[in-house]
């Protein structure tokens, strides 16, 4: 601390000026708040990326272990994560950022989401919650409705039910399709006679009991690997997810799947659950749902749907059938925070039937009292906050209408990227967009040409260079910090099967427009030409090759 | 929708302008978002609890299961939040909400939640939240640091290591403690010659495997409800988890969870976990520590401290002490969004040897690559905002010595409020307060002068009558709405382990009173009296038996 200058103090005096209201908006607090409003606005409307700066110099910004033992004033503080944290964070909500799923917020949800954090609400139990308790039920409803479509007689029956629940809130996706299983698991292991079901006692004792020599969760093989993640929680064990291949479109092959079940259930391994993918990590694929749900409903067993991603096409009536078949799964995953434009911390799951949560019911004495409308009794979480506002406000303020707009849009601008990647020379296209989503990759156009008529062995180890140049080129592309796609490796039929890099787009910011686009494929087509080292060594091998 | 008004319509163009950066501050959302912070302020500045009004009542405004085809206006609809949700929510900020853990938030915070919101980071993976990252690994640092006081070596040597992880962020205690098991359950049933380990295999054939007929968890009858639903998610089974009875301080009683463990050993259960509470949810009580970690480490066991509520008093040198032993766990849980007055969604676990978390690495093609120091590899959760942020700036604004201050005085309040009870005839002291909690029930003078020299079966019929006046008082109290206590059933020795119902208090909030305290009891001595049912009964039993 520079001689002179006031320093901060502690005093029970000033813990609980923090506390205590300020008067707005001239207070010091209102000045910050002021500033720190037009720094997030500066910082969101720059279209860069991200500033480029090496993770080993950051950290040594954020080095000591120590707990401060002198306060900082808010406003030095304030100024200090702006410039070593939010200067040197991600814009996410860069329209040129489209890789990942993580995108742009409407502006109006800023503010909502500090009313939430204001009120500090926690949606374990209504004691801490209130109003918010029918408020997420009914979030809940809505999303169950735009699943199922029951009837509103449905609705009125159980969505404020104590004893039922249509989902359950969590803070994301992982957390959702591991709830989605712990119910399947708990209501096919259930008590019977003497024994008290595997909530109570285990799956030793549940494999035992019922026989089963191991359970089986299928999913294609562009699974979420929160699937592996679900079933080594569960004590089922990474290696029960088993992956059915996919078809040319990343769609489960359902010859396989109910091949595998047969199999399965023939070596006495019980298949728990089926799980459908609707909108794929990694190329936004949908798995053909209707056909999934008639196998699980042959092997009598589970059938999920993980449609974190592509959940909110529901609301485009243009595209919902895309998802058809979805309304036969017993649960469902969506996020919030990917295509329903809500910030991070906002997934969810529903499920078919009202009582399927029972299996996982809890209490406790000072709260989730039985006959109790606590949230808290029916999820994985405990203490939450109040985020199924910010999903209730923006089915409100966007509305139905406006949410198929920005999916629609997204879509189509998909197709538009894919159509001006095929017709480019240089580039190849890896996978369709069905949903926003598409994979591809640089490779000149003579060496295009020489792989359509070369061998297998040839072209893998094509592949194996050009894996170098697509690496190169994404990671040079995100360092210049004017746009970024991420990559990811996935099987190419053509290619034999041969998992291959490619770059992966997702486009769900609706202000990308086409103009940035075609300049991501410039600047990618500049850092390829510009390789001293990988684009010569593929040119070489099929000089050399020729 | 009334004639006339102006209504809000779906274009691409106005869905392209709720993503586009308002000009602040004279915008239609900058005035909006002035009178969000007013009303924020009113509501928080509101000296009561609630405003009593049915569940059932407010339900009716949360009852349609339909999205909506018309958008609303956001000024509209911030009316309609304001009106029916914010109104009716619960005022967990007010001095006299002394019932629950979820209380008031430093100033500070808001505009800082709204920075963090509005940069939407996403803390799976560094593409996504760049800086973010090496704070929340400084802040996990700190958090480890202030349990187990390690060396500036370790952390320049860990803290920041892509293989290593010295702690977990999550959403709040009870996926921490689940994230503490599963570590604990994985690296105890690891690969071993064929046997692949659990987190492959599962459960069935890890048992199989070693051996074992079961595993156990043991903890005090006062642990967390949490505990239980990890077991049940684990695939452990609820009633692996086995309560040990607590001595009159309801503390564990090492003397039986040795002999539990050597029973469990016989019997060929292996123990699992042995878990300490450090703040039970109850009472605020602290588990031996030190004597359990000797306990666990005889027989070989992880030793988890579930701190959700106490970790924050290693923040005061005056008190850490009361947590000794700590130091010797394998885990620890704390929540940031207790004591240590972070927003609902923070909390965290920590592991002493930066190596246990390989127990439950797992990888993925686009992100968690090998190698990367991306934070999802070793979290429960997938996608999660960047709540860090906030612990980190409270840490830095608030301090050590500010934090001290905050949990002195919180405890010190809590000793004045268990004087005054025990000084007032009407009032039992069910449990004397270690941290800020404590419990208490109203028993009138005579009541309890005749309960003294009575027989433990008239007692019982006593109590069950004090249990509906204390039901009826607490009740009667959060209607009114000028203060709220909870309510909890605990068994009390001296009615022979017999569980009532009494208050249970969390005094958190830096600006509750000696007057607000003073006011409660007054209250409900108010309450009791005026009770036209249940007091005439209680005397009328005590008349009876005279």
């Amino acid at each position: 601390m520079t001689a002179g200058k006031r320093a901060a103090e502690v005093s029970l005096e000033s813990m609980h000026r923090i506390f205590t209201i300020p008067e707005a908006p001239d207070s010091t607090l209102g000045r910050i708040e002021k500033e720190i409003s037009e720094n997030l606005a500066g910082f969101l409307g720059n279209h860069i990326v991200a500033t480029e700066q090496a993770l080993t110099e950051i950290e040594k910004d954020f080095a000591g272990a120590s707990i401060p033992e002198q306060p900082a004033f808010v406003s030095d503080h304030t100024h200090h994560l702006l410039d070593k944290l939010v200067s040197r964070s991600v814009h996410t909500s860069s329209p040129s950022f489209i890789g990942h799923m993580t995108s742009a917020l409407p502006h109006f949800l800023l503010p909502l989401s500090k009313l939430m954090v204001g009120l500090n609400q926690n949606l374990v139990k209504i004691e801490t919650s209130k109003a918010f308790t029918p408020l997420e039920r009914q979030v809940l409803g809505m999303m169950h409705r735009l699943v199922y479509r029951d009837s509103d007689d449905f609705y009125q029956s159980w969505m404020h039910s104590a004893n039922h629940s249509l989902g359950a809130f969590c803070s994301g996706g992982t957390v959702a399709n591991l709830t989605a299983l712990w119910v399947a698991r708990n209501n096919m292991l259930k008590a019977d006679g003497d024994f008290k079901g595997v909530a109570r006692e285990g799956l030793f004792n549940a494999l035992k009991h019922y026989g089963y020599d191991g359970l089986a969760i299928l999913v294609s093989d562009r699974g979420h690997y929160s699937l592996k993640k679900s079933a080594d929680v569960l004590g089922l064990g990474q290696d029960s997810v088993i992956a059915i291949p996919t078809d040319e479109y990343n769609r489960i092959d359902c010859m396989q799947l109910a091949a595998k079940c047969q199999e399965l259930t023939d070596n006495n391994i019980r298949v728990l659950s089926i799980v459908g993918v609707a909108g794929t990590t990694e190329t936004g694929n949908i798995d053909p749902l209707a056909d999934m749900a008639a196998i699980a409903q042959q092997f009598k067993c589970h059938f999920h749907v993980d449609a974190a991603w592509g959940g909110a096409t529901l609301l485009s009536n243009k595209y919902r059938d895309l998802l058809a078949g979805i309304e036969q799964a017993d649960s469902v995953t969506i996020d919030a925070h990917k295509q329903m434009y809500v910030p991070m911390g906002a997934g969810l799951v529903v499920f078919k039937n009202p009582s399927s949560v029972a299996a996982i019911e809890h209490h406790a004495e000072y709260i989730l009292r039985k006959g109790s409308k606590d949230l808290g009794s029916h999820t994985l979480e405990g203490s939450r906050p109040g985020m199924a506002m910010l999903v209730y406000a923006s089915l409100h303020i966007i509305s139905r209408p406006g949410y198929e707009l920005l999916i629609n849009q997204a879509i189509e601008k998909a197709k538009y990227f894919a159509k001006i990647i095929r017709e480019h020379s240089e580039f190849e296209l890896v996978t369709e967009p069905e949903l926003c989503l598409l994979t591809y990759r640089y490779v000149p156009s003579q060496v295009q040409a020489f792989m359509a008529g070369a061998d297998v062995e040839t072209n893998q180890a094509l592949n194996k260079v050009i894996d170098k140049l697509t690496k190169h080129i994404q990671k040079t592309q995100r360092e210049a910090g004017k746009s970024f796609v991420s990559r990811t490796r996935i099987e190419v039929q053509k290619y034999g099967g041969e998992k291959v890099l490619v770059f992966r787009v997702v486009l769900a910011n609706p202000l990308t427009t086409e103009e940035i686009l075609h300049d991501v494929l410039t600047e990618q087509v500049e850092v390829a030409q510009s390789s001293i080292k990988f684009l010569p060594e593929l040119l070489a091998k099929i000089g050399n090759s020729n």
